[in-house]
This record gives C-alpha cells, sequence and structure tokens, in this order.
C-alpha cells in the first residue's frame, strides 16, 4: 500500500475538509524581502484551528471514514502534542468520542486545549505507555488515528500546501519542516498536482535528523529517544512507512542546528507579526540554506506549520536576543 | 481648536489613508466566548503596517498636508516606540525625509525599524533632550508630527475603530488602551459616526494613571515621571489638549494591575495566534472588568492596538506561565 497516495487524493481531501478549516493567509514580509534579496511566501498555519495544520489530517480522516460508511464511534490517539488537538477538534466535529493518550512531560497547555475540545486526556508515564495504552484501545474497537502514518492524515496535510499553492502559484521552490514526514507527504503529492515543476525541500533539526539520515540511506533510520531539540513538533523518532516513499522524492534536506531555529523563530514572530513555533523556522532556515546557493532572484514558499508556543518555550526561545543581526544571505 | 473635529474627518482619513494601510482582521475565539459567556471581537492591528495602528495617524498627517499643498520636505518626530516607525513609513510612502529623536533605553527593536524605514535615527540622552531637539528642528522648518496632540493624527487612528465597526456593528461596547489619548479620541468620533448607541471605554495601566484621574477631575494631570508598567504605549506623562475633549465623552476608564496585563497579554497571544502587546491587554482587561457587571451577553469590540513586543518584554511577560488559570468573569 505504501506510497500508492496519488496526488488526487490531495485535491479530494481539499474539497472534503474546506468547510470545517480555516483558509489561513500567505503572509510576506518587505522587509525581510529587500534583505535576502527573494521573495518569500509564508502559508501561516499557526492561524488554522487549534493553531497548526494538524486539523487538517484528523479532520479528512474522520469524513473519509464517514464517507466510506465507516464512521468510528470513538478515535483514539497518541500524541504530545498539535495531534491531541487536532484529534480532540476534529472527533467533536463529526460527534465522535475521542481519547488521547498524552506522555507525561508534554506540554500542559496542549493537554489542557485537547480537553477543551472535549477529549477524554490520559497521562502516560511515558511515549511507550501512550502507545501501548492506545493500541489496546484500538484492539477494543476504537479507531487508531496516527499522527502521520496514515495516507488519509497525508492527503489531509498536503491541504495546506494546495491552497498555498493557489494563493502563491509555481514557487521556485517550496520548504516545510519535517517530523513524523505527514505536512511534506502530501506537500509532495500537492506540488506534484498544482505545481510539478518546484523543487521541495525539507528542514530537519540536526539534534533529530533520522529523516535526512533515512533519505540519504534509502531505508528508516530509527532514533533511540527523542531527540533534545526546541522543535517539539520534529521530536519523532522515525519517519513513517507511509510517509518514506514520498520523502524519497523530495529534492534534499536541510539539517538546522539549534541556534538557527531560535533565530528564525525569533525574526518571524517579530516580522509577521502571527505566532510561529520553532517547528515552522526549520523550513524558514531550511530556505535561508537553500537561497545561498542561488544565483538569481527566487520566489519560495515556506509551510509554517503552526503557532503554538509553550510557556516555558517563550523563555527559551527570547534568552538572548537574536534581533540585533539583521537577516542576510552574506 | 481643542474638541472642533467632528466625526466626519475620521470618514475623510479612512478614504485618504485606505490606499496605504493594510485592512486589519477581526478575529474570535470560540474557546474564550464559551469561557466567558459574551462575544468578543478583535481588531488586530498587529497585523498592521510597522505592527501597530500609528500607522494610520501619521499617513492621515501627511496626506492632508499634500492635499492641502503644504506638504513638507522634512517632519520630524520624538518616540520612544510605534509612533517613530509609523512617521518613517509613512514620510518614505510620501518622499519626505523623516528624523526621528529617541530617547536612550527605548527598545532598540523599534529604533532599527524606524532607520530600516529610512527614517534618521537620532539617540538623545533623556525624553526632554528628545523633545527638545524635536522643537529646534522645527523652528527651522521641518514639520512635526506629534504622537497624538494632533487633529489629524487623531483622525487617522480613528480609522481603525471605524472598520471594526463596518465588520463588527453596533457592539454593545467598544474597549481600547489609553496612552496619550490618540486612539481613543478617534474611536469615540468614529463611533459617534458610526454606532453611536455602543458605549466606549478605555483600559489604563493603574501604575500611570494619568488619563484616568484626569477624567475625574475634569483637568489634565501631568505625571512627574514615566510610570513603571510592562505596557510600554502606555507610559505618556499626560494626556494631550486636543485628545482630552474627546476623552471627556468616553463612558469610563478601567485602571488595570501589572498582574492583569500580562495576564490577558499571554492568553491573548495564546488564543489568538497572532502578536499581541501588553498595552492592548488594557482593553481586554477593561472589558472583562466592565463585562462582570453585565447581567445579558454582550457583544463587544477589543481594540488590539499593535504587536510589537521586545525580546526582553517576552522574558518578563512569559516569567510565569498564567495559561493554567483559564479565563472566566466568576
Amino acid at each position: 500500500v505504501s506510497g500508492s497516495l496519488s496526488p488526487d487524493a490531495v485535491a479530494a481531501a481539499h474539497r472534503r475538509v474546506a468547510p470545517y478549516v480555516r483558509r489561513t493567509p500567505v503572509l510576506t514580509s518587505t522587509l525581510l524581502d529587500a534583505w535576502l534579496g527573494h521573495r518569500l511566501f509564508f502559508k501561516a498555519e499557526g492561524l488554522q484551528k487549534i493553531g497548526a495544520f494538524k486539523i487538517r489530517g484528523a479532520t479528512n480522516a474522520l469524513l473519509s471514514l464517514k464517507e466510506q460508511g465507516r464512521l468510528p464511534k470513538e478515535v483514539v490517539a497518541f500524541s504530545s502534542g498539535n495531534h491531541a488537538q487536532g484529534v480532540a477538534l476534529a472527533a467533536r466535529t463529526l460527534g465522535v468520542k475521542a481519547t488521547v493518550h498524552i506522555p507525561e512531560g508534554s506540554s500542559p497547555t496542549k493537554a489542557r486545549a485537547a480537553a477543551s475540545y472535549g477529549a477524554d486526556v490520559v497521562f502516560a508515564k511515558t511515549r511507550q505507555e501512550a502507545e501501548e495504552r492506545t493500541e489496546a484501545a484500538r484492539r477494543l474497537g476504537a479507531h487508531l488515528l496516527h499522527p502521520y502514518d496514515d495516507d488519509a492524515v497525508i492527503a489531509g496535510q498536503g491541504t495546506a500546501c494546495l491552497e498555498a499553492l493557489e494563493d502563491c502559484p509555481e514557487p521556485d521552490a517550496i520548504f516545510a519542516p519535517c517530523g513524523g514526514g505527514g505536512l511534506l507527504s502530501g506537500s509532495v503529492l500537492a506540488k506534484e498536482l498544482a505545481s510539478p515543476s518546484s523543487k521541495i525541500y525539507a528542514g530537519e533539526p540536526l539534534a533529530g535528523n533520522d529523516a535526512a539520515r533515512s533519505y540519504r540511506s534509502g531505508g528508516i533510520v530509527r532514533l533511540d529517544k527523542a531527540p533534545d531539540t526546541i522543535a517539539d513538533g520534529a521530536r519523532t523518532l522515525a519517519v513513517g512507512k507511509r510517509t518514506f516513499p514520498h520523502l524519497r522524492r523530495l529534492d534534499g534536506f536541510f539539517e538546522i542546528d539549534e541556534p538557527d531555529v531560535i533565530y528564525w523563530t525569533q525574526w518571524l514572530n517579530h516580522l509577521l507579526k502571527v505566532a510561529v513555533e520553532p517547528t515552522s523556522a526549520l523550513a524558514m532556515a531550511a530556505a535561508c540554506a537553500w537561497l545561498k546557493t542561488q544565483d538569481a532572484p527566487k520566489r519560495v514558499l515556506v509551510l509554517l506549520s503552526g503557532g503554538n508556543i509553550a510557556p516555558e518555550a517563550y523563555l527559551r526561545i527570547w534568552e538572548r536576543d537574536r534581533l540585533g543581526e539583521v537577516p542576510s544571505l552574506g
């Protein structure tokens, strides 16, 4: 089944989810364009419902099941972050009970948000325990909604890129952050459909570069433990069996160090005035790394995945003022 | 001349500035409305050019002079914040030289932004020195653009409220922060024009409540030194001769303590996913204080003045997590 998903699945997903998700704006910054000498377009999924693109995949998965007459009574998921909120809200929208298993130590803000959307939130001691409980619930009849290793989730996430390509047609290159690979896989399909000549690249934390290593080696590399990166959406241990075939068709990976993640988190929040979480800064840092290799002015599309920043993350992000150092490719 | 400004001046200002400023969105939060039991509408001027409403007044002032055939060769202003950026960008748009005098100790981020818009930025040792140098430049022929004590500036700031009243017609009440009173004065005029039955209230820091005291006493109260508040847009010493007559027509003032400013800065940034500066949180805190006195569900419009947050302000804002305490009027 892996890799069998077609670009048309993203168009179908968009028709399905459009009534339930926000059409987020594509933002620009005159100052930034002047400093870099290129034109940058930012798809602001921080302004999406739940503050991240994840609502798209969860909504498409449940609506697809409903179309097939297989809408479950209960969905279950494990997540330390945005996926929990996406599942909670999508389930409420469709009148389905949701249970999310969240490892202790995850952001209490995200857990509270999932609960406020009506999900049962169950804390587990570890990520492994959360996964085991999810699996147990699945065996008892609940539908498991995987955060990325699911074709309907991948197609749903791709709708963010598809919309952006309507507002910013045929960019020279597209950049997105890589966690489990759901957003990137959907974006590969979206650009094949809407802008086949565009290049597409991933930004991944250097501290957790399993996807880049998988891309280079041709086989899925799995980390032993969650990487220590401020980009909490990219703390996944490995990409999925269903995302990897799409990720192999990327034009490349850029591995981003932590100071660069923080630098671009500061600057994007400062310039765009919308919440930009560190994971999204990976895409911008990747775009800069690519632009440094270009001779002529380019138009690039940067997919900003979300805007959920925990209080303690604000303190780490702004510990040292990086705004004195103006962006430049020099 | 004081108080001679008519509501029509705001409509004229809107026709003038509309091609040069952004029509910012009015945002809502389903969660917040559910928690408070009222409907709240937020005019997001943080998404305005320069990240604050101040571009409106500066642009209207220069365009008005141009209409009268009196466009100056040079404008000069003193400001520690958003007004400097507004003057810099408006002057560049109209091809006028701008010099802004900024007291040392002001946010370097805002000074840099003014410089990046092409203004000459001159640092002064104190606010008084900045004002004196501005006055000296005025005597040499430059046009002084006051941050609030200027009818064209007041009319320009009112366009934010006028637009918001188109998107959110006839709210029960309107709330805005009070610094020098420019935004509030323009908003009083805008609501007389577009929604005369709406109430309109100010939020001011308790630590610098000169305007509330002026309102109560009927004469302008002047502070000896800049108040110690995180709401840096409200560190003015006194309201202006031209704003005070409008401020007297407000329905009331709410004096907000610092923990409340920080609480609402955290929550508005968290819920709306756009940058909301502490000064804007004054308006929300005032809205809550008013809503506590209401028996029936209300529709309220909150004018969020800007989204410029200095790096050191982020650290003060997020020093202690307030998101565990869900908003409530109980």
